[in-house]
């Protein structure tokens, strides 16, 4: 197992408290696990305090000498109950709280027992940090590309004429655990759980469901109806691989395309688009476009093409994005979308997914986790690009 | 595909308004999925309303037709926005809202288009419908069950000297998943996320994590510091299996042991008494007894037997919990806990889970999903209850 080291701990730490400072926040508290993973290295069932002067405190309820063990921050507590915060905290006037995730009881009830105190939301501060990636990350995100590589290597063995799309999914997965893949992927949404079997063909490829994508698939059941489903894989229909792994917390995304026997002419055509869409968008970046801009200039290309109808999905279902920044949060800043108007950053990664659906045959698509650094884009899925047909 | 009958729809429905009515509720509202997927059917991207007097209203936000397919309910309403929603609903004084769940910042956004309403938190009123199963609802648990007894028979090919425990997890997963398992458990909760890939073999099952579980695991890295590891598995060291399945969106939960070779006596003997607690306390339950007294009843027949120091975990971690409700959610109503204090009601489904641990050495325990009707206790998961040797 890798620990975050001190400096990486200290050094997120520290940009929070510029941040903070500009906020006016006297301190914040990160009950999200997600955000104290970042700003600990642990993971085990804590409440991180950060006072804008002196030392952060982590308030561990279980396990202590795993969280200990885990993250370099030295002030580290016991505790059985947020009702023994206070008496550890300097009274404050203004705190941050990550009120876009805490359930509204809690948020009460933590407001109650810390007595008269403004409460602000400081998630969009941690999300701010987040956005550029440390060395020690990359490091961790090129891990995860690693085991994706070996996993989407595995993909011809797997398919075969009657295979189920579930069937190819979980062995995708159970060689990718086997890897050190941790088996789900994260967002930060109330409702919707993002999941790594999303293996789609023929037509379950045009099939839309309640996630934000221009194919959901079929899925199992009604309460779980997106992914990989009980439909055999034929014969020269379009198979879309869109299988993301999570190491150490740190997820990529990649999507590529199979068929047995061959691939219809018109995915064909559609998938040398998007790769002809995905690089293009990606000169863009370096040249300074804003996400907006980068991706109107997709749509317009999808058009130009003559891919209108089926770029991000056909209408009414088209979906306003083309790319979600991933580490620990499957989709975080920077995004590529309609309503975002900031540039890339430097130190961003991002997943950028250009897509066509054709309703009732199937979707193609082709995607890669890429790293803006010093004014390029690196690949970090570096996977062939070409369909392979088994 | 199955799809919820109307009839049964219906009943929940009824059943909840008159909770509703109970709590003087002119309207509730449902944004959280699992209480949602409970009162339609579907789990699409969705918001339901339902009033206290007339029809529930389904909100679809994304994909009106499966909802339409996967809902006996009738009013289906487009929508983009909460905005969206206030013109549909007439004035009304006090409101449910599921408040344990829906982050802070979402309830004020929703209060401030709702207008002069009073919030009240209307949970505990689908909690406690979803306490009794249904012949439906047993049907898909019973499903559930056929899978995971499928999937423990295969334990025994996968278990050899030096296989890592994470990878007899995934292959257990990948078959499961072929058979309808949807992948994900589910849990109400914001940091506490379920998984099925819970092998613990020798030292490892004594190791305590963020988890409220006896044993935690030691997973795969700070990110996930859970369940299955690395760690080879050995002869002559004690495995312990507890895989939950889903399907359909009901789970169950089980567990069981297994050894190469030979399993260290010790753990025999304390299986044995794992497996004699778990009767007696469900004789109990036939009995009467309530919640917290069958679970002090546990500890005396654990002190008895002479596994106070092991029962439920060691010092300081024991647990305060010998068993949860499952059915959508993997911890629901009734607990059996030091803390509640009800009997175990008629059509109830509950995990029963005593489990030991030996530090250092590793734990052993039973478990069972269990439906209680009739004045009997019905074990779903009928698995072979022996210790299987290799």
């Amino acid at each position: 197992m890798k620990y975050a080291p001190k400096e990486e701990i200290n050094a997120r730490i520290e940009k929070l408290k510029v941040l903070m400072e500009r906020a006016s926040l006297d301190g914040a508290f990160f009950h999200y696990k997600i955000d104290y993973y970042y700003l600990t290295g642990t993971m085990q069932d804590c409440l991180l305090f950060v006072p804008l002067d002196g030392e952060p405190l982590l308030f561990v309820k279980r396990e202590i000498s795993r969280a200990r063990r885990e993250s370099p921050l030295v002030n580290l507590i016991s505790y059985r109950s947020i009702k023994d915060i206070p008496q550890h905290v300097k009274p404050m006037k203004r705190i941050g709280m990550q009120l876009d995730v805490i359930p509204y009881n809690d948020v009460l009830r933590f407001k109650g027992i810390m007595g008269n105190v403004e409460l602000v939301d400081c998630s969009p501060l941690t999300k701010e940090i987040r956005k550029h990636k440390s060395p020690f990350e990359i490091g961790l995100m090129e891990k995860a590309a690693e085991i994706g590589k070996k996993v989407y290597a595995t993909i011809p063995e797997l398919l075969r004429e009657g295979v189920a799309e579930i069937e190819v999914g979980g062995q995708m997965e159970a060689y990718a655990k086997s890897l050190g893949h941790e088996g789900l992927l994260r967002v930060r949404s109330l409702n919707y759980e993002a999941y790594t079997w999303h293996i789609l063909s023929g037509r379950t490829g045009s099939i839309v469901s309640q996630s934000d994508s221009p194919m959901g698939g079929l899925g199992l059941s009604p309460a779980f109806p997106v992914g990989a489903s009980f439909k055999k894989i034929r014969k020269n229909e379009p198979i879309l691989v869109d299988f993301g792994i999570c190491y150490h917390g740190y997820q990529v995304d990649q999507t590529r395309m199979y068929a047995i026997g061959s691939m219809p002419e018109i995915f064909v055509k559609a998938y040398d688009v998007c790769k002809e869409i995905h690089d293009r968008v990606l000169d863009k970046v370096t040249e300074g476009y804003t996400s907006k801009e980068l991706f109107e200039y997709s749509k317009e290309l999808g058009d130009k093409f003559g891919y209108g109808d089926h770029y991000l999905g056909y209408k009414p279902h088209k979906v306003r994005f083309l790319g979600h920044g991933i580490g620990i949060e499957l989709a975080e800043l920077p995004f590529i979308a309609a309503t975002h108007t900031y540039p890339i950053e430097e130190g961003a990664v991002f997943a950028i997914e250009p897509k066509m659906v054709f309703p009732g045959k199937g979707s193609c698509g082709y995607e890669n986790t890429v790293h803006y650094t010093n004014g390029k884009c690196r690949i970090i899925t570096d996977i062939d690009d070409s369909i392979i047909i088994v």
